[in-house]
């Protein structure tokens, strides 16, 4: 049996939405969604690949259509395929995507393969015939974990959204069964943050755990202005601070706050998240 | 007088061309060609700017017409206004592309703002009346320069050129006046390329100087390796030895090579440039 890919389809759809965070409002917002459709039968339907783009960064439809759909409908297609040539190697087809590319600038770039990416992995466990996180527990010879980490990122400004609607939303969370919530920051000022912050603990008691995401937002000095005030709270994490690329601001930050920070969603390279 | 943008127009374009680099080859290349329409007429002839991106990054054809060129013809025209209003102002054009954007991940979208950028700056110029060059001198109170540097970048990698064909490109570059003139490395052992080095320097002689360029190909230990090589030559520098984000590969570097480097093309945003 050979796999063939013959077919890159992406539509770009809006995903807007009144939330916003401290950096962007969603109004706006689209989303890329692919399909890497093969030549291959599993229980006498062909076999789909689906991918999606993160929400927060807006669909790649021009950059899949025009620039790495056309690499893959037009690679050799042997070329494509794992060793014992029974299903699509992911790691062969990454690279024909990135053929020609220049080192330096990832972004949108990563975020179109990526999304070409998720979807030829789609593809590959269906052709495997196993769930994906088997398919690659068992790559990396290691024991499959079915159980996932998974909390409520929520907590978004919008307008006439009040301290008790802040609380319902996150008892909504709770009701869900998370345990761990995550609301957003640095959208307001810093005393109304905290009064939020003040309000959703006061909701969520012992029942679960609070992030908080400032998306990036914050200078150093309000970087730290936050940290001074987040670390009275026993908050889960305080995330992105600053700029996803001012390593020097998230390391100033740890001397003024002690519990644990969460960054790295924005970079795009491995030579950013050495 | 007021000044409105009409519309964005972008097309892409290849400019494919047999040569290569070190990385990347140019047979599938594009490139975007924007045009600003403005409603301004000067010399009875209305003001349209036009920007392309440079080649070795695709053109962003997808990005520009989705999203960008949207924003501009989305915004309130007299928000894009200088403060005279009698101008467009870049820096306003700029915030209102950006608009919504996440921090990090720059690469293919600055690659399209800045083409738009490009020609915004062009219709600016002209609607003043003036050389974009004097009018950015005037702007930040320097005297206008009108003489710049500039050098010949060839030496390129295709099928069939061998040393006299890269010996007889380089004599077309000193006939035309340059007295600096650059080659690719990288793209073949490295003792093909010192013989390549030496065939140069022996026909460019006193008339000119030598840059070499490796597009980011090398490995640290390459790129001392051809450090310890280059440093034989009178090289006027060598150029992006490694990947652009790999900045201890560049600190590294420094110790094997005593003349200039260059490198910095492929940062795109001034948090990478720091």
């Amino acid at each position: 049996m050979s796999v063939r890919i013959v077919d890159v389809r992406e539509v770009t759809k809006p995903i807007s939405s009144p939330i916003r965070n401290a950096y962007i409002d969603f109004s706006k917002m689209t989303t890329s969604l692919v399909a890497v459709v093969t030549d291959t039968l599993r229980d006498g339907k062909r076999v789909i690949g689906y991918g999606f783009n993160s929400n927060g960064r807006y669909g790649q439809g021009g950059l899949i259509r025009e620039r790495f759909a056309p690499r893959l409908r037009e690679a050799d297609p042997n070329k494509l395929l794992n060793e014992a040539g029974d299903n699509l190697d992911p790691d062969k087809i990454w690279s024909t995507l990135m053929a020609n590319e220049k080192p330096g600038g990832h972004g949108e770039r990563s975020v179109a393969v990526g999304t070409i990416d998720m979807a030829v992995w789609d593809a590959v466990a269906k052709i495997a015939g196993k769930p994906l996180f088997q398919l690659l527990a068992e790559r990396h010879k290691r024991n499959a974990n079915p159980r996932v980490f998974v909390y409520a990122a929520g907590g978004y400004y919008y307008p006439g959204k009040d301290l008790s609607m802040l609380r319902g939303e996150m008892r909504g969370y709770l009701d869900r069964g998370y345990n761990v919530v995550k609301m957003k920051i640095g959208g307001a000022p810093i005393a109304e943050d905290r009064a939020r912050i003040e309000a959703v603990l006061n909701e969520i008691g012992s029942k679960a755990q609070l992030a908080v995401d400032a998306n990036g937002r914050f200078d150093l000095e309000t970087a730290i202005a936050y940290a001074r005030m987040l670390r009275d709270y026993p908050l889960f994490w305080y995330e992105e601070a600053g700029d996803p690329l001012d390593f020097a601001l998230q390391a100033a930050l740890a001397e003024f706050y002690p519990g644990p920070m969460a960054t790295g969603e924005n970079l795009f390279s491995h030579q950013d998240a050495r």
